[in-house]
């Protein structure tokens, strides 16, 4: 998989990707990052990329030339499966959209910065727009890294332990049970006895029936 | 406002803090933001904060006794409003959320990371449990990022221009609507009229009419 990230601020990405699962990635060839300065597609010498918004009002809008200038010659070196940007307005983020764009093969990540971007960009190029929350964020930077996580993660040979991703919480729509590892007794805390029992066709029961207690209690929605 | 970060992967989180809003935040004396490595609070040689799970199954559980020391060490030098573990199976991060937030003194955040804590570590010590959205993440340390951006640009004097931060997304449980810059005309594309005429009264109400109308398309939920 190749992402290319366009950004005014490619600088606050720098350590999520040269980090972990992201960078373990990275090393083995499984997926590769570009950042892309949007300053480098200025068409003035001041490197201007936002100006003012039309109609008044606070917050500056980042322009649509060097946008369109930058996302068209990406588009001109391969074909892109999807140019996603990062937006609030955006649909919401959530497991099955990081499963169907992890066996994606071409993906331009657009951040939004300041007040967001020119809506003629939008009806140019942009083919889905992803938010990860309700909440508002400075930029579309960290967004951009947590999509990225979310996706890369799930190619296949990423994780060491790929069993360990398919028991996540959400692949299931269950959240997790409630984990303990050593010691047996912290503090006066015990280990749920049935964990210690050796029996694990109980134990599976046992965390199926948790995690549906813990769903219900904190996410009904889920179920 | 001072956050304390646990993690046993800080430098994921080192781009973010020295760049944008929160680098300014800090600069200014208006967020101090401490890292702490949880391998510090281990109890034996080798630095292990994880082990395996009771019970069997794939991934590592971070233990009880560095992350209740480590926790445990702050508390005695501080009173935190809330120990916050970002956690999938948490409450989801909203705005209202952050802004709740964003008038406390002392935080605490806690990442999770491999298959998450020891249950006992949430019964002794996490006031609140966030997810910052229904998906998957390596660690929760990009979460952390998160939310510490969602809550530090909250605090006054943080953005430059405050009225900003007041129209965005969610803040009024609307959708922004279209924004432009120019120049009036892109190919072809050009800007609505409306947002041309100087009629600031109209204008605003176009703007409400637009956010309503993108909500109810994009996120009848909200409504």
């Amino acid at each position: 998989m190749r992402i290319d990230i366009i950004s005014v601020l490619p600088e606050l990405m720098e350590s999520p990707f040269k980090t972990s699962i992201l960078k373990r990635a990275m090393d083995k060839g499984l997926a590769e990052v570009h950042f892309h300065h949007l300053r480098d597609w200025s068409t003035n010498k001041h490197r201007q990329i936002d100006d003012e918004p039309y109609g008044g009002g606070a917050g500056m809008v980042m322009m649509v030339e060097p946008l369109d200038k930058c996302i068209s010659e990406l588009k001109s070196q391969r074909n892109y499966d999807e140019v996603i940007y990062l937006t609030p307005d955006g649909i919401t983020l959530n497991q099955k959209i990081a499963n169907t764009l992890s066996i994606k093969n071409n993906l331009i990540f657009l951040c939004g910065h300041y007040k967001g971007i020119d809506q003629r960009v939008r009806d140019l190029h942009i083919t889905k727009e992803i938010s990860i929350g309700d909440y508002v964020l400075t930029g579309g930077e960290l967004a951009a890294c947590v999509l990225a996580d979310s996706v890369i993660r799930l190619i296949p040979g990423v994780l060491n332990d790929e069993q360990s991703a398919l028991t996540d919480s959400f692949q299931d729509d269950l959240l997790s049970p409630p984990i303990y590892t050593r010691p047996e007794n912290y503090k006066g805390l015990e280990v749920p006895k049935i964990l210690l029992s050796g029996n694990f066709a109980k134990i599976e029961e046992w965390r199926h029936e948790e995690a549906v207690r813990i769903t219900r209690e904190k996410r009904p929605d889920l179920l």
